[in-house]
């Protein structure tokens, strides 16, 4: 049932936290006839690998396609793809790589080692990871920005092969999504999407490389399909419904505030558009606004859904308040859009991406800014990060015992494993010492 | 069934990849009775707090608590735990817990920004997880060192809040554990274990304080608790049988060698050994060092198991395929114990961590060389790291834009979300161009 208009509600009213917890809830979505079918999927791609790939991908897409051959996109479509679209959105795409390559390049974490005195060297070698697939889902819901946003951290990284799968529901492929992956300098694409194309990149079959990593957003079963396959590859993160946190002074343009709110409604019924300020006055204009510009919006039905559904404008006492119950709600995005932003930052410690003055609309951010706009949802902000070069990278620690190092540390070592009833333990490392057992 | 002797590989035979592949596999634990007893334990917890954990804690410890505050140890008792160990034992502690603190100070990230020309400012703000919970095995294999290696990243961080958790079987608490807690500046400790302890740090009682992530190795109970609340809080990884693999030269004693294969061998049945080798003489003296010792061992029956079943020697053509071998088993552990391992270096992109010369034996680097000890297991080092201060530390994207850069973006951004059909992102976009729609 959608309410009527958006929820409002009130930090001074007693019970606040009550209404607050009950708002950010989600019901779970563990549907067993999901899992039941990823599961079946998922086996059928181990154990006869192309031949259920093809049946799956002709079934589920609508296609025929009769060799799994077929379903590489060679690079000179990509190529006319990217001749195909117009100037504007070519220059457009330009600009945005440029600047996610830029902020990503900022990330790059190098290995580093010190020497001890005795001449023992200790570290941590950095490697990109080898293969990472990268999932990006097809037809209507095609974003091109997805692309650039999970491609290019992993090339900055220096993935060596970074394989794109999307489906082509009724054969189907956006140009601007191919545009995309030839500028953020993909390895390869394959046409294949759903549970079965992430069991071909964590198995692997005949035509589709076994990758070390799967990255990108999808819907439940690609969702559950990467939980299932997690541990044989690495995964990014299942993300939520998305979310906008504002904290208002009361100072930016009510209709700006309005369509910030409207920005993260329109991606799903379930998305979520919270605003905290402590003007009321301010608080009846935005909400006017929205009455004014809903009506204007073509995708007014999810967002009138959205926004009334999970929608809040929240009265704070004060701008301090605001960070408080701000960590709390540990926001993907978060606007605070105030004249001194930076006096409230050192307020915030949980956030996906904080979006600073009132010229820094998080619409900035989802495409051309240059951080990433994969961020973490529901709360999972208070211990997880932004997809990063880091995501990409791994470490290795480095241990180099010198002669003398390994007769300080040996008797160290040796003394704590046998306080753990550890004897191998102390005995490799009392070789080190003296070159015998004395235990 | 227990084989009689240590596995031979031989590299240069037609199927060593399959025999390597078969080598190690482990047939997965997907234990359908661990899942239905955690899925019920966590759902107590959620529903009725202390008094679930209260039963649960008194029957599986075999304990009789009355009330829920008992669980937690007051600080006192751990000063005396540490007062009652002995001065060695103590000492070696102290330099342990020392080293790794020196190693982690190199891990910590720092907020970084930088400024385009139109004033435009772009960063990363890193902050500290705020509270974690660590889960250290209760009863014999108790370590004290896994305290130290859990508990001095989280606090290097600025972890403001370290809850440990630890059972005490039939009452009885590891002194040397409560000592390490004592020294890593651990902040709270509760006797409480197995999946009613995981469920009461993700979800909180009146008791336990709900965290954000938890840490820390336990049984398969535990392990797949920590599967479960994942999304509710973050988790560390859930780790797999150890494992250790060697490339050696030649050049170290056999009975090192021997001796670093057993103490891998030790902690479990289900470890795994495997030495690498281009010298077929220097394997044979290897197994013979294997046959003489491992009578001398205290743990000589999991050693057996562990290496007879699980464990290999391998003969290579050269040091370099070593490498190469290397890279696809991804090993927690690598000892590459040459006269010069530097020149080997370079090849390795997979392992945990990397044991260099031959004085580094793995057991320096599990207690007090300095690297973290908890390490990607099961071929995971592929695509993840050694837990680090990083794993305790968040970030979030900084992105403050001038009014001539909301100019400038704000033209691609609106292009590129009407590409994608996102007329609010675009709007959002264009009210910072000239503060109103155009499309």
């Amino acid at each position: 049932m959608t309410m009527t208009k958006i929820n409002f509600l009130n930090s001074s009213e007693k019970d606040f936290n009550l209404k607050l917890s009950q708002l950010l809830k989600i019901s779970s979505q563990d549907d067993n006839s999901i899992e039941k079918i990823v599961t079946s999927i998922l086996l059928d791609i181990q154990t006869i690998g192309d031949k259920a790939l093809l049946q799956y991908t002709n079934k589920f897409d609508r296609i025929s396609i009769k060799n799994a051959s077929e379903l590489e996109i060679p690079k000179s479509k990509w190529k006319e793809a990217l001749d195909s679209i117009s100037r504007e959105q070519k220059k457009s795409l330009e600009i945005a790589a440029e600047r996610i390559q830029e902020y990503h390049n900022h990330q790059i974490s190098r290995t580093w080692e010190y020497t001890e005195k005795d001449g023992t060297i200790l570290g941590q070698k950095i490697t990109p990871i080898d293969k990472v697939g990268l999932y990006v889902p097809g037809g209507k819901a095609a974003y091109p920005s997805s692309v650039l946003m999970n491609a290019i951290p992993a090339k900055v990284a220096g993935v060596s092969e970074l394989i794109m799968v999307s489906p082509t529901p009724d054969g189907y492929m956006n140009p601007l999504v191919l545009a995309a992956a030839f500028m953020s300098k993909v390895d390869r694409i394959f046409t294949i999407g759903g549970a079965q194309a992430v069991g071909a990149l964590a198995y692997g079959t005949n035509t589709i490389p076994k990758v070390d990593k799967i990255v990108g957003p999808g819907n439940a079963y690609v969702a559950y399909a990467k939980k299932k396959v997690f541990g044989t590859v690495g995964i990014d993160m299942v993300a939520g419904p998305s979310e906008i946190l504002i904290i208002c002074d009361g100072k930016t343009p009510a209709e700006w505030i309005a369509m910030d709110l409207f920005s993260q409604a329109e991606h799903d019924e379930l998305a979520q558009s919270i605003l905290l300020s402590p003007d009321a006055n301010f608080i009846k204009q935005v909400e006017e606004s929205i009455k004014k510009l809903l009506p204007k919006m073509p995708r007014s039905d999810i967002i009138t859904k959205s926004l009334y559904n999970r929608g809040a404008l929240i009265l704070v006492k004060d701008l301090e308040e605001a960070c408080i119950i701000a960590n709390t709600i540990a926001p993907e995005h978060l606007e605070i859009s105030t004249e001194n932003p930076d006096e409230l930052l050192k307020f915030i410690n949980n956030a996906g991406a904080i979006f600073m003055g009132k010229y820094t609309s998080e619409s900035l951010g989802d495409y051309c800014a240059g951080p990433n706009h994969v961020l973490p949802t529901s709360q999972t902000s208070r211990f997880s990060s932004p997809l990063g070069v880091y995501d990409f990278q791994k470490r290795s620690s480095l241990i180099k015992i010198s002669q003398q190092g390994a007769i300080n540390l040996g008797k160290v070592a040796s003394e704590l494993a046998l306080g753990e009833g550890l004897q191998a333990h102390a005995a490799s490392a009392q070789y080190r010492v003296n070159g015998k057992i004395s235990w």
